[in-house]
């Protein structure tokens, strides 16, 4: 499938009454610090504080009246799951989430809040699947893949577009990639609304895949991913991969280290929150400032949702 | 003195290039919460990180460039001085600053990155007061003390005021109270700029000298504030006094647990961060939550300094 201007469009109007339109904040400390006029889109103050929110909307309310009766199903460490939790509320039907037993209380939280249905997994891809195939066995839900599924690559591709929307004419555009719907969505979005922005990733050195895969020009599945950047720790699908492959200008990659200094700076000159998965950007941005010097450049803050009892700070 | 309309008028174009108007953010799940509509006016993205940069600036930009010469000095435990340190800056002047021996590091180093020479002194009123005394024989150096003064108090109006041009019509605004400057601004703003709005203000239990005052009707200074909010320490002075005991219409004290309980519920809900002075005014609104009931609640963040390795959960 190729994904076409109107279906983003379409999607934008789909879901603009249940998602929020995200500001977009500037800050002098931070440009001075990387030499580059930065615009940080926040998503960490979108519904369920996440960008995720925008994909699991699309799929849900996409979806016809008769098809959603069932409800809907996913397997996530956590913001996937309360979007489609949430996202499934909003259309008043159940949703069931299939999460590994070490999650964190925020989010175990904030998905029952949604009125969610929790079962609890081994933490690893096959017990997750199984465990997923087995429910919807039982109750016709249907699965709402946390990134592989142009429905999600879609809704996600909205977040930049209102970025276009807004009249910003960036030189770069940056996300984190873990899965690819944000990453590849982005990259959708500015071909059809900001041709003249280049997109690069962000990703931890311990979990770097997507930059493998990017190198080497086919999937190279995570292995033994080993960073704070928990929503970063999932490999790309083939849906993903081949949007990044062909659209994407570079992969940076990031130490632990610099994932974690670039989040307090983002926490102490912005006073916002921000999870470590969202603050790999600014440290790719940091890391190689050579590229972005005096340069115009957007960075997605993905999330939010952060323990604030766990800093690692 | 009497502050005129006029004299709030002047002040926010006299200090609109050297402040931030911040953002007014709404948040449903704290709405659901306090049973209230809240409007949050975001002073912790303001410069410095707090609303005292209003203040300091007034005054700084008031002075004529002759008796600005020799620099401004002040004693504060943080946020004032910072302000003082960035305004002297932006006029081209020095600044001194007199600090309790144990200031936090943030709040040290905020100083220094703005160019003020540093004097630390024991932690008490009359200590501070002498070592000030002493570098104005130096220096001569203008004082410019943290709330006590007409040109502070009018430049912290000036925030209250930004609400009003943007048109919202509150039945309360609450505020934090310190030392009185930013309650007897705010007062004063609403007496010009929004007379239907009731002014409320909130205290910390442990340090409750300015509702003690209220209620006895003269300026009882505070002994021993034990208290996390550490902005909220000071006594009431004369003008201070005098304009909120005229023009507020109650003080909500809250408890440390209360304060901390609040200061979370901003920082998960909201995803920004405050500090605990700054969250007291939510902790009033769910105390007293029958008084706020289905209102249209204005609450001022006044500031976001906080050290994010030293949190209070």
């Amino acid at each position: 499938m190729v994904i076409k201007k109107e279906d983003i469009i379409k999607a934008q109007i789909r879901i603009k009454d249940v998602i929020h339109k995200t500001p977009i904040l500037t800050n002098q400390s931070l440009d001075k610090i990387s030499d580059a006029t930065l615009f940080f889109k926040c998503e960490n103050f979108q519904k369920i504080g996440a960008f995720k929110m925008r994909g699991a909307s699309n799929v849900v309310f996409s979806t016809t009246k008769k098809k959603q009766q069932n409800g809907f199903i996913t397997h996530s460490s956590g913001n996937h799951a309360q979007a489609v939790a949430l996202a499934s509320k909003l259309a008043g039907v159940r949703s069931y989430i299939v999460m590994p037993k070490n999650v964190s209380e925020v989010k175990k939280n904030a998905v029952v809040s949604y009125g969610a249905k929790i079962y609890y997994c081994e933490n690893n891809e096959k017990a997750r699947e199984e465990m997923c195939k087995d429910i919807i066995k039982k109750t016709g839900a249907l699965f709402i893949h946390p990134y592989n599924d142009y429905g999600v690559i879609i809704g996600q591709s909205t977040c930049f577009k209102e970025v276009c929307d807004d009249g910003y004419k960036l030189d770069y555009i940056i996300t984190p990639v873990g899965g690819g719907g944000l990453a590849s969505g982005t990259a959708i979005s500015a071909k059809y609304f900001s041709p003249m922005t280049k997109i690069i990733l962000a990703e931890p050195q311990n979990a770097d895949d997507a930059y493998q895969s990017f190198i080497k020009k086919k999937i190279i599945p995570v292995t033994s991913p080993n960073t704070i950047a928990d929503g970063l720790r999932t490999s790309l699908g083939d849906k993903t991969f081949n949007i990044i492959i062909n659209h994407v200008q570079k992969i940076i990659t990031v130490s632990e280290k610099e994932i974690i200094s670039a989040m307090r700076l983002i926490w102490e000159r912005m006073k916002i929150i921000c999870e470590p998965s969202c603050s790999v950007s600014l440290a790719a941005v940091l890391k190689e400032k050579k590229t972005f010097l005096n340069k115009k450049v957007g960075i997605i803050l993905t999330g939010g949702n952060v323990d604030v009892t766990k800093l690692p700070f």
